[in-house]
């Protein structure tokens, strides 16, 4: 008998999801009525984005699991009616694509290709930027892609400090926990990246007493989630020059309001929280497999742990 | 007794070289007379650099060597005068630079990043790039600079392709040779990376013809040596679209003058031959090295092949 998969997440997500979630299915042999709208006491496994109609979860009396579209999951672990299995997308497009784009950021800021791209004003200035070894590097989270980027960014030769809320060892990377953990990560951080889980610990983690824990003129990337940043801590800090530029692709609203300061601020760059998007042709095989560990009776992967919040 | 060192290079790099220069000697145990004003029949090696002043070697009738302080030896490669070992400097911090560089701008085009810088104008774009393994680059080049630079955006996930005059093996990526080497390399490049060495073979290597050859809106990144464009040529396919940006580093005439072209494109940057600079730590060594290898009767390293003029 086929299984009934739902498919809930905004309609544009459905025409690109169709097809490739029904090929990943039948790539591991699972048989399925999969779509959008199947009867709630029907459905066995939901495919969600915590921004679908779907917010109530009590009608879904038999499903086994709530397969995540988004790797951040917390517009839904709150969900008092959630009582099935959670699963976070991890997904190798996902990693991939926020690789690219703290490596790409870090390079940006560290040879300054902002002065080039601004200056072009026939001045020739010859000012060799000091090497990688030279430029610390603060990964603040080593989940699955803040270790990816740190692990990226030190075959670059860039020393790479990590810290994370409990203990971890990457090799090559220097790791640090706690909140002691946190004052030394951030003492000698030139670039610092962002890539935490959002939970009430982590909230405003960065504020007007941390940044100025950071030597003078650092570069903050923020490709992990809003809310880690006081918004008005950081715009304090970028006015006295305490934060040398802020490059931010995640904000509290999404999109960011056409009147924020961040748009307009000089050593603010907005992106459209495009470092890393899940992919449907990867991010479809990673539903596929959960489904199939289910309907084997095989444990799922990628559980989140709802005490910690991710 | 000491031996004889002439440091031939502009006076401001004696003063960036001195102390250097005189530990890395140390350090491997060599006993010098090292200075900026020798006279000529009784200097042992030349620290060389090809814009100094020396430009007649026949005085130097007892030299061992000339030691090259750039990788860059078209200057002096074709001196008559000549006629002792010339090395090319191969230094660590150079190769470490121009991979910085090249895989800095590969990612800043990649990820369309001076979208972001140029349009902070309030209006959230969502467009999100390919991964870099759907965005193929072609590395004209397989040297010591374009092999780290190849092997490093092969690590980040793009797919490269290589090119050189002869035939290489470089694992991850697809080497090419050979006339018709080059023009299966071009067809497939969204990014082009220019790293051959200047030889009369390669002189305006890209021209009206070859470029053609470029996918459509192709990217071109110059951090090799000036004269591989014929710069009319490129002009042209930036107006046309057939090239859709060049990064350039290097030029025919440096500092690139107040009003060549390039300098107001809209679709060029211009950076100050900035991509790989000589360190002089790093770069002492690899003399001193040199040096020992002389005293101690073993061969020198990195010597030019003056039939090739590289």
């Amino acid at each position: 008998m086929p299984i009934n998969i739902l498919f809930a997440a905004k309609p544009e997500r459905w025409v690109t999801y169709e097809a490739p979630l029904r090929a990943a299915l039948a790539d591991v042999g699972i048989s399925a009525n999969l779509g959008t709208d199947i009867a709630p006491e029907e459905v066995d496994y939901i495919v969600y984005a915590p921004n679908s109609s779907v917010q109530d979860f009590t009608p879904y009396t038999r499903a086994k699991a709530v397969l995540n579209l988004w790797a951040g999951v917390e517009d839904v672990v709150g969900n008092k009616t959630l009582t099935q299995p959670l699963a976070r997308m991890v997904d190798d497009g996902l990693s991939q694509g926020m690789v690219e784009w703290v490596t790409g950021h870090t390079l940006r800021h560290h040879l300054s290709i902002d002065t080039y791209i601004h200056g072009q004003d026939g001045v020739w200035r010859t000012n060799t930027p000091p090497l990688a070894y030279d430029r610390p590097v603060t990964m603040l989270g080593l989940g699955e892609l803040g270790t990816a980027c740190a692990q990226a960014l030190t075959r670059l030769g860039f020393p790479v400090t990590g810290w994370s809320r409990s203990e971890k060892s990457i090799e090559g990377v220097t790791c640090l926990h706690g909140a002691d953990g946190l004052r030394r990560a951030l003492s000698t951080a030139e670039i610092v990246v962002l890539l935490l889980p959002l939970t009430s610990e982590t909230e405003n983690l960065l504020n007007a007493e941390t940044l100025a824990l950071l030597p003078r003129g650092a570069i903050i990337l923020n490709p992990g989630r809003g809310p880690l940043i006081d918004d008005d801590a950081l715009l304090a800090a970028l006015d006295s020059g305490q934060i040398g530029h802020a490059t931010l692709d995640v904000f509290r609203t999404e999109p960011l309001p056409k009147d924020h300061p961040y748009w307009a601020h000089p050593k603010v760059t907005v992106t459209p929280h495009c470092a890393s998007e899940t992919r449907p042709g990867t991010a479809s095989r990673v539903i596929a497999e959960n489904i199939r560990r289910g309907e084997a009776g095989e444990p799922f992967v990628h559980l989140v742990d709802r005490g910690s919040g991710y």
